[in-house]
């Protein structure tokens, strides 16, 4: 469903051409220190200024609905909202009977019966994602001094990533990337073996964002073609560090002190100027479909926030849980 | 904490040397056929018989302990209990100072405060799964004709495993391996796009199977590199068939009728003959460490079960809060 | 926490004096159609019209942020928010040092270390059940034809209401009352013997409102008195209906196929305008305290409606998870 | 589901003429002392010693089958399992065509499309609440000094409790019973208002005990006859003492540092000696039945110690998420 956590929890709603987009935090604790100023910094960081992200000028003004008094945390559950703005919502009613290749169109139509808000893909829309920055926003502020650090390391295989996404552009396609995120100082012990092992939570959290495609810890997928005498992680001190860090900080599902590491693969986004072939469902033939509207070219540019809100929003939910922060700050 | 599920729901418990394994699988609709040797073909598959697989004689003979009568489910809780039994107990004495490099040995003790039953690994033994692999086959008869099929691709990065794990067992040694799975005839439109899509789902499951580094679904981590126009998959028909299946048979969060196809990589055993370094914490030095026990050269041989049966249980849930499979059968 | 449900999910948030209170509803089925005047009827009960309901002028105004698009809904979470107005947020200050008797005043200064919004006794204001009435009358429109009905049986022992309410106002004091809830035509076999038998989901929900003090189901409190013989309901059909109904409609966990009833106990108004006394945690003395501000005479007038939401929304839930509502309507 | 709890989280299990009955208690601390002399008072104060209580010779010996190591737990998920033994299944065949008067033999039916396990009640027998009193043994260890003591104030309306026994015995018939908990020392602040007061997690955990119709807090139906003047607890000291106790411990759903006082309704035993009639679904009439068989005559003579489990199990799930209890002892 559209919430996550045990102790921090959030839910999610919101459409992308709707009223506006939001999220709610549970399970904040009280007296954390709180104003929409805290937000601006991660939210300008998923803005789509960088060339290769989509020319929507969108006004992102979190409100904060509930849950902060005098500036700060009540306890109470905290909505953050992000009225909508800027739409052209024209340019969507012909995904309705062809389907965008690569993209939700056909699935949630059939998921929901066709009563899908489908402009702007509605709830399925990377917009929803302001939420979870905001959130993240907060889950930084009370895992402190644990730190989050994500960026992306290559678009479409090339590590020059700004040629990369401007040759894509200018071939009206778009281009994946390759997000790296590295967590410091998270106490050992977080996780439990089942169900709930540190990578499975991150896991969790992170495909739920758009466009994801694969997640690795520490070595990751190098793993699988490595020997043992290399892959372990000589412990050299009596707080668990370890010489190298294949294991990306996590072992038996619990953090074991070492800086956390994943790498994510995010795909190109489905929405490309080219024009590409898919099913007319009206028609029963394929046929070729155009698709307008404004798209980011290379939708990892923008997520390497999004990455670490998700991180830290887990990290608030495990230290909470292991007692790391209190209940009243 | 060691429960999963919203409709089909598991709890897994036991210790690799305690009295025994087992798990708890609530939710399954009443009236499905099921007997201990529903269980024996997956069971045998996890089985250490192959070359490169622990020697310890298991025996591992599953009771139903609950929720069965008249050789049909109940519709109540269903326990599935394995007796331990062939422990070398002693084996294990040494790691309470002297942590294996890539192992729970040091973590758990930080977690639990030094009460972590650390004979065989306690509750962090690779033993534990055999629970999973019971209630894979219960959720793998519920789904049909939903079928779920995994094979190690590669061990060590060779395609050639035997020969891979002979040579990694002669040097003293361990390998990683790469498993494929694949879901064939899943309906569309199952999972969320937040928080619960198909992949978050069934990352968080498979992340919880021990040795498991890293998860990438359908093109994955390939994805990063490519283009849109590349990765797209072109909907060829009104039942949403593509024409390739990069996305690995999810969109936005929901199946797509297509096959679901992920990859898993399997790190290396982190117990090996080698003698290997490690900090003891008794002396305060890195002392060299010999870890005799009988430990899997591939741990990979003995996962594309457990994999299946993490597939099958995720999918019998969704199938379950999508109303696909009846209350009672 | 602010959640409750499994399939059918509410999140709660918002303060008496703060932006708003309202309401998340996650797994609405997609396709029911819905409008603002929908929660009309409902939110017009719970408006403090009658006599001896505060006079507060409260524009109970729920807009719709999320979750339906051209009148139906999506299958997205539904938000509905209702802005607050006409705050008199001066009249509670002194309850920070000084507690009414009888209120959360004391505890939630406790709980969350005194950064509680305190104004209009913020989140623990009964103003937040105007989310629960809204999401209740959504949840009635899925459960048809179940249908429920809530009624003030008696406020302050008395059948005669509005001379008690009349009374008591007079006296500057408050009164309890006594609700009865009746639901009729829900399908036998919805709940589970353990641990959400449909007396545990109602009673958990029903005691989240303000001032409820208890709950019985069928003879209740009489059972304790009564003889097998007189309690047993006799069947008399074989769709399972009963002679009598002191079960309530419920036996094992389970509906049975006849009305379920049970009857809830509201405490009077603990804000009333005679003078009482408190500690005033500055002086250190007991001294008196004058409540000013605007409450309720008799609080359970206002809670029928309320009651009847609890129970749809538990209905709802229940029949989702028994498949006897579709996930697309 | 048959699980609860969201730090201390209870999975329930068994059928009463199966292999046993059992309870996983997952989220217990690691290094509680635990053996299973532990729970021996408890399960003898269960035992159906006392006249009026069933003759059946159960044989309630716990084993602890996971989650202890050398006499303390581990961290890891506790099984606690009872095997059955002195059973006579003939007794139950001819309630399948028969349901007994209130009982849940008709329901089950439905529910479970005729696959439950009818036997002594299979799942929804009272035996099943062996597990609860087990892990209630443990909970009431975490949670001390807070203090739970329950116990039966009257039988059939009788304060002469073995004598309303023995003439209901002597009569063929059974009786109800009204018991009252009392928990001395919980902290103030445990709790939320919405949704999981402690008023709705007490009552959702107490009304999955069989036989339970009715709770109530403080002075709760009282409540609802009173004025505000009279209910209202007026606070005497800077902890926040009340000269009363009306609100039964608990003031907008959370914990005030008084005692949480509440009493539970137990109806009488459904299964009696004398003759009733019922619906015999193979001739489609209405029939007399004998139930012969071993059964209360008063179950809520059993029901203190249950009452107390339930109780210590939410308190220690409660004052984990405040932490109030450490993580290892």
């Amino acid at each position: 469903m559209n919430s996550f956590g045990r102790l921090f929890r959030l839910s999610i709603f919101g459409e992308s051409h709707g009223v506006g987009v939001g999220i709610l935090v549970d399970g904040c604790p009280a007296g954390l220190p709180l104003d929409v100023e805290d937000f601006r910094p991660d939210l300008e960081r998923r803005m789509p200024t960088a060339p290769g992200t989509t020319p929507r000028a969108e006004r992102d003004q979190p409100e904060i609905m509930s849950g902060v008094h005098q500036g700060r945390t009540t306890g109470a559950p905290i909505q953050i909202f992000f009225k909508n703005a800027d739409i052209r919502s024209e340019d969507y009613e012909i995904f309705k009977d062809m389907p965008r290749p690569g993209h939700a169109d056909f699935v949630s139509r059939i998921k929901f019966g066709g009563y899908n808000d489908h402009r702007g893909s509605g709830h399925f829309s990377g917009r929803v994602t302001l939420g979870l920055a905001a959130a993240g926003a907060i889950a930084k502020k009370i895992i402190r001094p644990v730190m989050v650090q994500a960026c992306l390391e290559e678009a479409g295989g090339d590590a020059q990533i700004e040629r990369a996404v401007a040759q894509a552009a200018k071939d009206g396609d778009s281009i994946g990337g390759l997000i790296q995120c590295r967590i410091e100082s998270a106490p050992p012990g977080l996780g439990e073996p089942f169900f709930d092992s540190v990578e499975s939570l991150l896991a969790h959290m992170i495909f739920s964002i758009p466009a994801v495609k694969g997640i690795e810890f520490g070595a990751g997928f190098k793993s699988a073609r490595m020997r043992g005498k290399d892959h372990n992680d000589l412990i050299v001190s009596a707080d668990g560090k370890t010489e190298t860090n294949h294991s990306g900080g996590v072992n038996g599902g619990l953090t074991n002190g070492n800086p956390i590491v994943f790498r994510v693969a995010v795909k190109p986004t489905s929405s490309i100027p080219m024009v590409q072939n898919t099913f007319n469902f009206k028609s029963g033939r394929r046929e070729p479909l155009a698709i307008r509207g404004r798209h980011d070219v290379c939708i990892a540019l923008r997520l390497p926030v999004i990455i670490e809100a998700a991180a830290a929003l887990i990290l608030a939910d495990l230290m909470l849980i292991e007692q790391k922060i209190p209940k009243v700050l």
